[in-house]
């Protein structure tokens, strides 16, 4: 089984917001991530789900990925807000785990690469660059604990999708 | 400073040839290289040096990647054959090392993955997936041990870099 984890694209600047929750994306966060979302469709990518932390700006990303073709179905997890656990989330994947299917977690930094770290290498030691509407991808095994039993086999920058833009 | 390990593309079957280290990259295998190359070179990817294991298949992709406009200083290096040492490497790249150089490493599986591996988090669980043609990129620090130290910010496969293949 697949996972692609997915950060929120550019979002408003902290501080300008009261709730953190409620920070969006900006119009050029909106525009990459649609962008970055168009070559992920083009590379033949498509999610069985999205599961998305509830904060605004993850929820947007998440559904310019449903937008673009990437998913139908799409859910909010209050475990992919910041600070959020592995546990339940493990819980709850143990429920909807079946082999072949795609999932997309969509979230925040440095929460998502400390996860995909603990899966692949058993522990963080924070050295995973996710830049944001970046992606990390593994593969986790069909059965038995993923955590230092996954693979990794894709991380990339927006950079990396798009080339350098034109001026 | 910027690494990044590349994979030689698809070669000939084991066997067919009395030395392996003769094995050259098949028909496929060099379309395929060379599609890479100029998506890199597309991605603005520029590399100072082309460091690449004397084996056929190697040098042959290191040539592409030279073709295709990446670098123009290529060179062989013993220790990326299969099974070379790391600590060879490390002594070299102490001579060569400085901030903003970008450097290509054209060698073997496991053994890309595995110093990668070495480099991101100290040891190696062979947990990273480094498919032929694939490319794994690391940033180390300007100056102390590059080991448990540097940081991934790029792995892909030539599937990532391509999409899927028109029928």
């Amino acid at each position: 089984m697949d996972l692609y984890f997915i950060r929120h694209g550019l979002a408003g600047q902290h501080g300008d917001y009261a709730n953190d929750r409620e920070r969006p994306l900006t119009d050029e966060g909106k525009r990459k991530t649609r962008q970055v979302a168009q070559q992920l469709h083009g590379l033949g990518l498509r999610f069985d789900l999205i599961l998305t932390s509830p904060l605004a700006r993850a929820k947007q990303t998440a559904e310019i990925l449903r937008a673009e073709g990437l998913g139908k179905q799409l859910e909010e997890a209050e475990y992919l807000a910041p600070g959020g656990d592995l546990q339940p989330w493990l819980n709850w994947l143990g429920t909807w785990r079946s082999p072949d299917k795609v999932l997309a977690l969509v979230g925040h930094e440095p929460d998502l690469s400390t996860w995909a770290e603990l899966l692949v290498w058993g522990n963080a030691h924070g050295n995973l660059v996710l830049k944001k509407a970046g992606a990390i991808a593994v593969t986790i095994p069909d059965s038995g604990s993923p955590i230092a039993t996954s693979r990794l086999f894709w991380l990339t920058s927006p950079r990396f999708l798009l080339g350098h833009e034109k001026k």
